[in-house]
């Protein structure tokens, strides 16, 4: 009997925004993976840390970040064969996950490669785009709205183009792409409509308007929420 | 001393995807509200039904949905000062929210009329965007795609030109409105690269491809999830 391949969204980052399903199959699983930069911590692991029983193997998947492109296939198809060894042992193997497996994640990656061969079981988590909304206190979505997730990485005038075309939007990834989303959201006049938050429900997380933010690089994990209606809750 | 208002994520309907956090707060708020329809069960207390500690004083908020809008602002009005009473008593009281509290959920309206006057924290929730896409393992979103959220009851043009405009959509909302999503989806050729989601994360969940579903109506909690480079990790 081979094992079972579980995605397991483990939250944005805040170890407690966990859920008892996925904290419950991450401490009884043999084997965990995670995905790392070319050097340092795991985010992922570090989320999961707390609830780690002891004991487990452990598989980091590192991967080196080609500007702006995805990691090589050759790195996922190699971590790959090493997860499908434990799975062909009879042993249970869980992707720990930032947010959610499926939403912008790196999971799509394996899923790919082994859900042919090996049972998988996709647990959801709380994504950063929830997360970044409760962090900022900013009502993103309701009633028959029309929610656009944008990444910060599209040119000027596609992002342009697509804000006008909304009633919110969230847009991921801004980064190093901060002053052109700036520019943007002042050009449509939609500053006084938008939140800057970065690191959202860690202890160093930052919120603030975006007339308020320098027009430096940020951090990866920063995100911008448009509400274009306003502040309807006030 | 007044009390914290929580609009707490309870998640998308398995009551073991509620996070820790939400459920620890859960266990100890003297009071709870929650949304029901004009008559039957709550969905929202039904997923916390498993883990209420018992002896919390229960605010079961009754709206009548007229037909397409939301319920009337007194109803809003009289609940939210009843959960007033509360909170100027130094009662915490948490609202129950189906999924995430600001991902298209009814705790907006109580937010919009107490956040000026009580402390207020929100605990974000997987929604039922991640939660179909898992229940279907169906990728939804990755790298720098454009990802757009539709209510279905949306004219059926302009559901086709935006479905034209994007990477991956969610179209939220389905029920009655099944046919004319089936019939858009047909007419852009994208019928294959979707699938039909109802109740996810519950025992009757359901999952087909849009091609097996009936033309008939459905329960308001389905999705279609829609990712037009087909099935990439194939």
């Amino acid at each position: 009997m081979t094992g079972t391949l579980f995605g397991l969204g483990i939250g944005p980052g805040d170890p407690e925004l966990i859920t008892l399903k996925a904290l419950n199959i991450l401490k009884r699983v043999p084997v965990i993976a995670y995905m790392a930069a070319d050097e340092g911590e795991s985010f992922a692991r570090s989320i999961a840390a707390p609830h780690l029983p002891g004991g487990q193997a452990e598989i980091c998947v590192r991967t080196r970040m080609v500007a702006g492109n995805s990691p090589a296939n050759e790195t996922y198809d190699a971590y790959a064969e090493e997860i499908a060894v434990h799975l062909q042992n009879g042993q249970d193997v869980a992707v720990l996950c930032e947010g959610d497996p499926f939403f912008f994640g790196s999971f799509m990656y394996f899923f790919m490669r082994l859900a042919e061969r090996f049972p998988v079981e996709v647990v959801p988590g709380v994504t950063s785009l929830t997360a970044c909304a409760a962090e900022a206190s900013f009502p993103l979505s309701s009633r028959n709205d029309i929610l656009t997730v944008l990444p910060a990485p599209l040119p000027e005038d596609e992002l342009e183009r697509r804000l006008l075309d909304t009633d919110a939007a969230v847009i991921m990834k801004v980064g190093r792409h901060r002053e052109k989303v700036i520019r943007v959201l002042e050009k449509l006049n939609l500053a006084d409509n938008a939140r800057y938050v970065e690191r959202a429900t860690l202890p160093e997380a930052k919120v603030c308007a975006v007339s308020d933010l320098e027009r430096t690089e940020g951090p990866y994990f920063s995100m911008i929420l448009v509400q274009k209606r306003g502040e309807p809750w006030k």
